[in-house]
């Protein structure tokens, strides 16, 4: 399809999300997830911190043409920490945007070789599951929730409805 | 950077939003932003639209082909429509994450080589705006709001912080 005039140079470049507490959110999407944290941004009294999987032909890439490469490409994932929400006691926490009110936002999703075999690691590693594979109906996907309660889909590539 | 072990064939696939009236949202997403409709899927009582921004060497990918690789690759926006909600007068909408209650998504962004030029022609295709890029102190970036007033940042691909 030729690109709709206008829109030429367009990718879909990153997703927000806001979490309460930079440390656990950073463990879990680096270590649980497999993300890689590309950026980071201090605005005075918030961080913005930049994660997305390794590409192709990114192994030569320094650390700095990582970061400067992160407006070209697809697939980052922003998360935004307002400082002081992660030993505020009173914070409530942040709505995952499946739930009244604050019903919007649903899930950002991850595509996988494997889902049980994903499935079977993130357990290990102590994920929670909003819906595990063998949960309901719809038995080739499932559910994580994050650190914030932000549910995590996890499809496979190849799928077929 | 080696992936992290048990994540090596992840990929961010999409980000899920909840949409109103899919009339208005797909046409917003094809004809203003520029994505392509690449599969569509009914669930009984809601439908699913999954679009992107075309690919490299997808113009030799027949519809079915594309529909297919929607898994296997990055950038997918997934809009969600409970049937219905288009002409329920009490449907009061969705939160669009930025305001409380309801706080927690903040927008998606698409980056592109010309925010200015890209700007104007939003302007001129009537499309609202919560940031102009000349508002306030980010003269380099703005925001518009879609038909659910969810946010789209708008990013220079050639970014300097």
């Amino acid at each position: 399809m030729s690109r709709v005039q206008g829109t030429e140079s367009f990718s879909f470049n990153h997703t927000m999300l806001r979490i309460k507490d930079p440390k656990k959110s950073l463990k879990f999407y680096q270590e649980i997830i497999g993300m890689e944290l590309l950026d980071k941004h201090s605005g005075g009294d918030f961080t913005l911190y930049f994660l997305a999987f390794p590409q192709k032909g990114d192994e030569n890439l320094s650390a700095e043409e990582k970061a400067k490469n992160r407006f070209n490409r697809e697939g980052i994932l922003e998360l935004t920490h307002n400082h002081g929400t992660e030993d505020d006691p009173n914070f409530k926490g942040y709505a995952n945007g499946n739930e009244d009110p604050g019903r919007g936002f649903g899930h950002i999703a991850i595509s996988v070789d494997d889902v049980e075999k994903t499935c079977e690691r993130f357990e290990q590693m102590g994920v929670r599951f909003k819906k595990r594979p063998s949960d309901g109906k719809m038995r080739h996907i499932a559910f994580i929730l994050d650190e914030d309660n932000y549910w995590i889909e996890v499809v496979p590539k190849k799928m077929s409805l």
